[in-house]
C-alpha cells in the first residue's frame, strides 16, 4: 500500500491513518484545523465538495462528520492517488469519492447543487516570490500555477447551492485580498478565526466560513485559537482536535 | 470647575483627571484602548490630530507619549467645552488645542501636513436602527448623523501626510465595510487588534492602523486583547492601560 518515502500519519480523534509523503505531498496542521472549523450537519443527503484535496486528510476528517457523500478534487495524479489509498485503507470508499481532475474544469451539471466546499488552497501568489518550489508536486500544492484565488472563488460560487457554505484556510496576508474576492463572487465572510502560534505573535493562518448569496451584515470575528504552549508543545484545544478527547497525562 | 452631573473620572496609569457627564458623554473602554494602541514617536514636532474627541480623553492620553502638539476636534460645543476644562485641569492647555468645528470643516490648509490621525467615530450607520438615542448628544456621538465612515476616510485621508498614520477603533460588524472604505481613501489598513470580551466570545471592538499610501502588502492581524477574567474582573493588560503598573493586590 505505501510507495518510496510514504509513511502513515494518523489523526487519532478520528481513527483516521493517513498516507503522506515528504516529497510528494503532507497535510499540515492548516488542513486538520479546516476540517475541524467545517461546519457539517449530520445528514446523508448533503453534497460536500474537498477542493485541492492534496492526499486526501480535509476529506476523510469530514467523513467522521457526517454520513452524507464527500468528493475529493485534486489536480495532481500523484497526490489523487495516495489520497484513494487511505480512503481504502480507512473502509470509506463507500462514502468518499477521489476525483483526479483540475477544479477549473468541473463541469456546470454540478452548479448550484453544493451544500459545503472546503478548500486548503496554494497560499503563495506566483509573482510573490520569482523562485517557486523547485519540487513540482510541492510547487503546484502551494503556489498558484494552476489556480487562483479569483479562479477558485468563481468555482466556488457556481458550485455552491445558494446559502450554501464553503470553509477555506489562508495566510493572514492575502486575508482582504480573500475577502475582496469572496465579495465579488457573491461568497459572503461571515465567521473568521485567526490562528496565532501564541498570545504574543502576530497570526499565521486564517479560517474563514462563506456563505453563498449572504447578507453584508453578520460579519464575525471569533476567538483566535493559539496553537502552542510556552514550551512549544500543543495546546489543549489543538491537542483535541488531534488526538481527541484530552487524557490525563503523568 | 464641573457642571451639573459632571464627575471627574481618573486615568491612573497617566494621572490624568478626565471631566465625564452620562448626560452628555463618557469616554468609555473603547477610547483608552484606542489612545493606547496608537503609536507615536516622542518628537515635539508632529502634527497630531484626534477627531470626534469627545471630551478629550484620547487627545488627552495621546499627550503622555508625546511632546509634540495635538488637536482635538469636535463638533459638540458641549463636549469640546467639557475637554478644553479637562485639559486646563490637567495643566495641558500648551500642547493640546481643542477645536470646536466640523471635521468635514477643517480647511485645506491642513491637508497633507498631518503625521497622526486617532479616531473614535460614532458606530452605528442610520438605516441600522430607525430610532436614534432621544438625548442628542449621545445620539451624534454615537450615530452617523454627522458623519459617516466615508466622509471620515475622506478627510483622514486628504490630512494625513503620505506615510502619515491614523489609529481608528470600531465595531466588528463594520469591519469589512471600513477595509474598503480605507483602501479607497488610499488609506492602507496595515495593523488590525481585535478585542474580546473572553477567550469565548466573538469580538467586539476592532483597533485599526492604518498607512496613507501604504501598500497593500504587510497586513498583520495582531494577537487579540482579551478584557475580562472569569470573575468579571479586567485583566492584567487591560489594568495595565487603566491603571498603569501592576500592583500586588492584598
Amino acid at each position: 500500500m505505501l510507495k518510496e518515502n510514504e509513511r502513515i500519519d494518523y489523526l487519532m480523534q478520528h481513527d483516521l491513518g493517513i498516507i503522506q509523503s515528504p516529497q510528494v505531498f503532507s497535510f499540515s496542521l492548516d488542513a486538520v484545523l479546516l476540517g475541524d472549523f467545517a461546519k457539517i450537519r449530520n445528514r446523508k443527503d448533503l453534497k460536500i465538495i474537498d477542493l485541492c484535496s492534496g492526499n486526501g486528510a480535509v476529506a476523510l476528517m469530514l467523513s467522521q462528520k457526517t454520513e452524507s457523500h464527500i468528493y475529493g478534487v485534486e489536480i495532481q495524479a500523484e497526490l489523487a492517488d495516495m489520497a484513494q489509498r487511505s480512503i481504502e485503507m480507512n473502509q470509506l470508499s463507500d462514502q468518499i469519492t477521489m476525483i483526479h481532475k483540475d477544479l477549473k474544469e468541473i463541469g456546470t451539471e454540478h452548479y448550484d447543487s453544493v451544500d459545503v466546499i472546503t478548500c486548503n488552497p496554494p497560499y503563495f501568489p506566483l509573482e510573490e516570490q520569482g523562485q517557486v518550489n523547485p519540487n513540482e508536486y510541492l510547487a503546484i500544492a502551494r503556489h498558484e500555477l494552476y489556480v487562483n484565488l479569483d479562479e477558485l472563488l468563481f468555482k466556488i460560487s457556481k458550485l455552491l447551492k445558494i446559502n450554501g457554505k464553503t470553509y477555506i484556510v489562508h495566510r493572514p496576508d492575502r486575508f482582504l485580498e480573500l475577502m475582496d474576492v469572496m465579495r465579488a463572487h457573491r461568497v459572503m465572510p461571515k465567521r473568521v478565526r485567526f490562528i496565532h502560534a501564541n498570545e504574543k505573535t502576530p497570526a499565521n493562518m486564517v479560517l474563514i466560513e462563506g456563505i453563498k448569496n449572504g447578507k453584508e451584515a453578520g460579519f464575525q470575528m471569533l476567538p483566535p485559537l493559539f496553537v502552542h504552549e510556552e514550551d512549544g508543545s500543543y495546546r489543549p484545544e489543538v491537542r483535541k482536535v488531534l488526538y481527541g478527547e484530552q487524557r490525563n497525562e503523568k
